[in-house]
């Protein structure tokens, strides 16, 4: 069998140990051939690919990042690559398409296989948001970072009587803000799914210090957002040099409590350093199990699926069920937390 | 409500966690007291226990260890404790009893709550060998000190054209050394469950150097044993000093090894750093939830039962069933690893 | 001998550690008295204090944060202090004061030094910019913190041919940014010693892309700023939020090169993460021995003096010599680093 | 200029910092030629090298090991090489040979530099024992790993009551022992320096559980020994395995405490991941100044010396220096630690 793999969208720690077990597997359990196409979906398009054999993924494992970059894609030349399906499939000569990816990524997958591809894709984000499975790899790492920067708020913010706002990535879930948060002891939580008031958080603080804990500190999703008229906000505002998360919600919710408070307030927004850098022992592990039950799963012709935590088995899903519903924390798990806000 | 807790057997890290979860749970949810009990049991027959309110849980949610101690207590006083029951419970005033345990801790737990205590118990080990849950804390740290230090090894092994034996936790169960094994990319692993034969590390090693790859790291759990005849080696011995596990396997597979390979081999014996320390976020959000939902099932009435990771929710399970059966590692896991041995 | 200690100024880890190291020597040493002001010179001002004890500084070491407290005070009642430091040494009956701190805590201990009371500081700083001293404790941990954060983003620039911006402390002394932007392996480095030119940097970046490199990292002291004429920046800026930082130099120099280069460039701004948290173990011995060679000067009567690393030996240094120049970056160390712009 | 580049002796986080930092100084700054020789002075006599430019060496800074390899050569080889110094020199072509070293490789250094040969090299060691610098790249790294093993293991300790031994390395000189004994708080340091008295440690250890803290740690360096007549040990015996330090002074010493005083105490012998894995932020900085300084001593013909941290600065040493005395703990540094037996 003839494998193609490629990276698709953001970065993600654990994409290299996906690459290698792809490889590892196809080749030294069913003597396939692999090649790996550059910066996604476009290097499939444009002919840049290179085969990989055991010595190309030598080493990667512990890697962050993927040794076969990942570029965006314009939809229009993905609609190409649908249409000329067969003939993509012919000129590599590959028998199945691997694509390692997040919602984007998996739809364009879904796409390619709707046409005619056989794809097995697996699932990335560090967002831990895509239906289906109970885990991606890369949130594990994800919330690592964010909980060891927030051990690290803590003391500052105790020994200084202030109140520290992180801001970590999540857009439209929540995920790494509860477990990091839950994880860090966060005196609050803000997460997409629920739009806070910030009378509860300056109540929570207040009462903080009331009882002689005198500091705070509150974890926020990027994509938090106040209630309709808990503080003046505009979502999705953009500065003057274009960048929207430096206005963002952990800047303007540190400000806002700074006034309310009277108490000084800081944000700190974690940003990159949460998707870059060596994946944790457990996202390895994920990573290293969805690449080889993709193997599996191509050898058994399971195609238009994706490879899914369940429990404590690999399973397989369809890709469908991955793309059309975000998988959201639900409020048992913001009830578990007891800060979330 | 009166909530009594206590955590015994061996040190997990975790335990603090679930003890401060508890205590906020009770506290805030319920308006509960919380009291908890010295050194496990021994506290519960000897009078041993102190108050637990907020301020007793600050900052505990990082640390190793337990702040409430642990210590062995013989069949005997269990007995005396089971026979008591009814009186212990009168005593302290408590309507249910929480300890957080492994295997011999939740066997007790079981003997008290046939005889009539109300029990919610909390599952405790590294290992990861309780049948009911999915993970149980402690292990995800556990597994990452391990990982990192075969991250460590790797690049040492390979500068000097070594082999490397690192020894790792796990008696009859071997889930440390197959998801470290895999994480660190061990290119042998060795576990409890299946017995391994010394001439197929042989082979790998010496197929490892055909090829150019002069180095290899063998990840071996304490409790794994060569196959009959494969390798002189009594199972259980005690050194002169009365210490088994520095004549343990690992000691004894890289004498092996580099008897038979020709080349250098060293055992690295991790010990008991695999089970103390801070704990990974994932382990501090499992231990936060479980003793979060032994609160609710103790409100619930939910006794002579246990938490329990059930795909991502916490679930109860009966004391009886983590206790009767090993959650060991089954075959289809060993294959994902490929280098199960 | 009574000894009073104090900790002022912004958290910096390690100070703990120095607490610590003061009460066991001056307790198992010479069986000294030790008392700790709360909140630096405030609770010397408003008589807030605590006896110290071995048991009171169990656990701490390893602690980030001061179990002391500090805050800021208005120069005017450091005055009083000055103006009545008889009153406040007969007051608490302490024979010295240990104050430690960063540049304004030393004048202060100077000003109460000249004014008659006796003194041994302990100079504090992550920055590293003290002079009379080789080091300071607090800035091996703040460049271990800023070295793990440019190793993630190294990856994750790389996969995305990305260039990335590492703001990071350091507004006067680029000692921050010099150690970690050499330690992470960052491809340019701005420092507040030198003015840099946008050009040389985009012209690094180019360089970098034409031979096949298509990523960058550049970290940036926050005190770095672009020389005359190079790029449009007016220094000590206040965005509409009234935080400076968010609108420094970091996601100017992204937001200048991404204009330059047309190539993606995004700024990571630290922030406060560098200065909380456990302190790495060279800063947990340096904080050691400084509290140490402090009871020591003590005793010896080696007042108006601060503790001093210079070699491998712990030396004394007059206050007075600690607080007129600032230790910066010479030019020997840029050229080392080979990438300072 | 040509010069050729070696690795030789024990693994030591920061190697390959130094070779990174040879070939970046000699190629952007000189234009030089780099040879690296594989396997030490092994690769120098049979003609094992490689040429090592700018993508060599790219993204090995954080790299633990050495890309070039390190073996043993026995003596009679060296003598070899040192009586065909001109030989050698003149079929690579070089004109400086830089070999990264300890104590054997840096006599090794000296007979070819005696013998004719221009030689600057640059001293390596976890050990830190080397005259004439004041710290060696590596032992910062290993005084980590040993510190994050004590931290850990002081919870499981405190929370078991139990006393826990932890063996680090050095075999003649106790900086590794003592420095991570201070950082970790250990409360019992032995150094090769000082034959400890094992009365004073059960005397401590007694005390301890008599003021209610009832555990310890104890850090003991592989070379430290009892006093004559203080416990029975034979030092240097050998197990029927053949290997030493599994029968080691950590073993001995904490069957001896266990008797002693009838309370558990566990050895933990820390081994090889001391010296492996990557390097902290501070040892990639001094290797990477010890590798930029060596080129400049080799252009300005500073031969038969080696490079050597002094203060803040790195300056030259002869390597007869290095060589002839080694570098121990003197008993003022003892001192401090307070906790030296």
């Amino acid at each position: 069998m003839r494998i193609g793999v490629l990276t698709a969208g953001g970065d993600c720690p654990g994409l290299n140990a996906v690459i290698r077990s792809v490889v590892h597997r196809a080749l030294t359990g069913y003597g396939d051939e692999v090649i790996g196409f550059e910066d996604g979906f476009k290097g499939l398009l444009d002919g840049h690919f290179r085969p990989l054999d055991l010595n190309a993924v030598s080493g990667i494992l512990a890697r962050g990042g993927t040794i076969l970059g990942s570029a965006r894609l314009e939809r229009a030349r993905l609609q190409e690559a649908a249409e000329n399906c067969e003939d993509l499939q012919r000129r590599y000569g590959i028998d199945v398409l691997i694509p390692i990816g997040g919602e984007g990524t998996l739809t364009a997958a879904r796409m390619l296989s709707d046409a005619g591809m056989p794809v097995v894709g697996v699932p990335k984000t560090i967002d831990n948001d895509i239906s289906s499975t109970d885990r991606t790899f890369g949130f594990d790492t994800a919330v690592m970072v964010a909980t060891e920067a927030i051990d690290r708020l803590k003391t500052t913010a105790e020994s200084h009587q202030r109140v520290m706002v992180v801001e970590v990535m999540g857009r439209h879930a929540g995920w790494i803000a509860l477990e990091s948060g839950m994880a860090g002891g966060a005196h609050g939580i803000c997460l997409p799914e629920r739009p806070f008031q910030v009378d509860d958080l300056v109540k929570m603080v207040e009462e903080r210090f009331a009882r002689g804990k005198k500091f705070a500190v509150i974890c926020v999703a990027e994509g938090a957002h106040p209630a309709e008229g808990s503080m003046e906000y505009r979502k999705g505002e953009i500065d003057q040099y274009g960048h929207e998360r430096f206005q963002g919600i952990g800047t303007r919710l540190a400000k806002e409590l700074e006034k309310r408070l009277g108490k000084e307030a800081r944000p700190v927004i974690l940003g990159h350093v949460q998707r870059g850098g060596t994946p944790t022992a457990y996202d390895r592990v994920l990573a290293t199990r969805f690449g080889w039950h993709a193997v599996e799963a191509a050898h058994r012709g399971d195609f238009g699926m994706m490879t899914a935590l369940r429990g404590t088995s690999i399973t397989m899903a369809p890709l469908a069920d991955a793309t059309t519903r975000l998988k959201t924390v639900p409020s048992d798990r913001m009830l578990e937390a007891e800060s979330v806000f």
